[in-house]
């Protein structure tokens, strides 16, 4: 079961923004997470004490983000163990949350394969109960060092591409710590060039239709102190028109063996105003995020999404429901087109960073020689 | 004072979208209005029958648009004149409804000086009231004339641009019948290929912050039984990539004498992502858009607008308030750059077209010519 509890005035000032933590009070553990359906109007955690509420918050997008999710089922499975539910039975509920999600399954298989070789290897429950705990606690920790490379890697980049500092940089849907065990992809490279004094402006577009920028990112860079603006999609051409943007930095869905990059939809018209305007445009990812089984961007399918997102204008908690129970903006019966992401071919892209580095120009051959050194390294 | 009354099943089913009419009941003169801050989930008019009432439509948005403002006021002088109210005192009150909106006062004055003329050439208070409906009346027709050309003028371009017909065209904010006393700008184009059997889609862009797509262009369309689709502005782009964009119309706010175009934010983008697509982009405008007294782009003054249509979602009907009364859908506090409309170069402009022909290159030269014409027309 899970229960609410609104954080304290302190804990909302901090910096970071816990997206989920394990916690072991007297009564057991359980995973706390940030209900994530309630931002930015309230900060609010779920705390899970079973796997039937984490797989409860996953499907109402309390904790969402490929990473974060993978991390999330690795501690649900832990939890089960820990407080003695059947582990099997567990994990094959939480894999099944949310069926697209890859890293939720490959999460969820880490944690429990931990726990059966404990088992395997003569220990007892708690052994075993223990190993799964360790395993999640493992990916979470990869998870956020990959993050710490990234943001290293993707400010040497800004500083080598724009010496003066004084960075003004436009992100694009959210990227920061909501959606991983770290600080994010894009999000964390924008906040290390602010914790060194080097940002000057995080320009923050709305991210139509659900408004992942306004909701989201706007909320994280408040709460990092960041000097932030909020902009709808359509108002970032006249900021490069100004010269008031010196760099884009956004996130990546999937990233095809050619350099194709898929991410949220509105990021290629981006990618195009930044090569008019003859502004850097940054892919920050991690190397799991590079799928060499895909040749190109032709190859990548684009999930359509309903049209009730953009006929009808979800306020943030109705997102929860999905269910085109929005407020009509549109004649009803009006057909939208609603591509989840969009493809921004290499040639428009001035740099991928991951946690293995950094490929500029983008080719086919610097993106697989980081794959190699990426799976050299896991290996 | 103004009436509602919805309108019939069989009105809604036309394809003409009144914006506002004269009637002449057995009760006396009344300007009747569509209730504009109603759509698209009502079509409800309002009866107004006394200048203060029209003040109040206009106040609250309930007409708009350049065009179609300066009508209302003339109409309203008009109707002041024929109930027997002081039409000077009218005249006043109307002007200053909105006090921006230059053709508002411009089409006042050419009724009340229409009414002193009769008046000074010894004409009754009928005779005077008369005159003023008259001027009233000739003002609307010309818009409606004036869009008829633009609508003529600019269906020949596409055919010469675009010889297959079939267009799929992609349109920006509302330049419909709801801002005109015709049939618009540059939807008066894509209605005209409709009626023609050559178009065989219009894209709507939402056209974020106020959804003058969503609410006002969706409604147009639908009512015209166009082919048309609705889309969040940032996912024109992944419809330039695939090909499905033929030709891009927009109007304009205001044209500079170097043919630089004024217009709602997110027009600019689109002229970048056109040219990047070797597609038209093709303003459609009457002359007195053109201000030949702005030299160029730099010195076109943006309007900046509050950041609460941003930072909260406002359903349609919470629009007539304006007073940030909407859903916040990002932290409290948050900055937003909210431009009204953005510049788009010469260069990136494929051409104006106007009730007087088109200009394509546009160039200064071009454009000061077609205003000769114009003037010339009008002496």
């Amino acid at each position: 079961m899970a229960d609410l509890q609104a954080r304290t005035g302190e804990d909302k000032r901090a910096t970071e923004v816990p997206v989920l933590r394990w916690e072991e009070p007297p009564e057991g553990p359980v995973l706390v997470l940030l209900d994530q359906t309630r931002l930015p109007s309230e900060e609010v955690e779920l705390v899970c004490t079973d796997a039937p509420a984490l797989v409860e918050a996953i499907r109402s997008l309390a904790v969402r983000g490929a990473p974060a999710l993978g991390i999330a089922g690795a501690y649900g499975v832990a939890l089960a163990a820990a407080r003695g539910f059947d582990v099997d039975e567990a994990a094959q509920a939480l894999a099944g949350a949310r069926p697209t999600a890859v890293n939720l399954s490959v999460g969820v298989r880490r944690a429990r394969d931990a726990y059966h070789a404990a088992l395997a290897r003569g220990g007892d429950a708690g052994q075993a109960a223990a190993a799964a705990l360790a395993a999640a606690r493992q990916l979470h920790r990869e998870d956020a060092e990959a993050s710490a490379r990234m943001a290293e890697h993707g400010l040497a980049l800004l500083d080598e591409l724009l010496p003066g500092g004084g960075h003004r940089i436009l992100t694009h849907c959210n990227t920061g710590a909501l959606v991983s065990g770290g600080e994010g992809t894009a999000f964390a490279v924008a906040l290390a060039a602010h914790r060194q004094g080097r940002l000057r402006r995080l320009w923050v577009d709305e991210t139509r239709p659900l408004l992942q920028g306004a909701r989201l990112t706007a909320y994280e860079a408040a709460r990092s102190g960041m000097a932030y603006t909020l902009l709808t999609d359509n108002a970032a051409g006249s900021l490069f028109a100004a010269g008031e943007v010196d760099a884009v930095l956004i996130g990546a869905d999937r990233i095809a063996a050619d350099g194709s990059v898929a991410n949220k939809v509105g990021s290629y018209p981006l990618a195009v105003l930044a090569r008019y305007h003859h502004v850097p445009f940054i892919v920050v990812a991690p190397v799991t995020t590079v799928d060499l089984g895909t040749v190109d961007g032709t190859s990548i399918e684009v999930e359509q999404r309903p049209g009730y997102e953009v006929t009808e204008v979800l306020a943030p908690q109705a997102q929860v429901s999905g269910a085109g129970s929005g407020i009509p903006v549109a004649p009803l019966g009006t057909q939208a087109y609603n591509p989840a992401f969009d493809v921004t071919p290499p040639e428009l892209v001035t740099a991928i960073v991951t946690e293995e580095g950094a490929v500029s120009p983008v080719t086919a051959e610097g993106l697989a020689e980081l794959c190699g050194k990426a799976g050299h390294a896991r290996a």
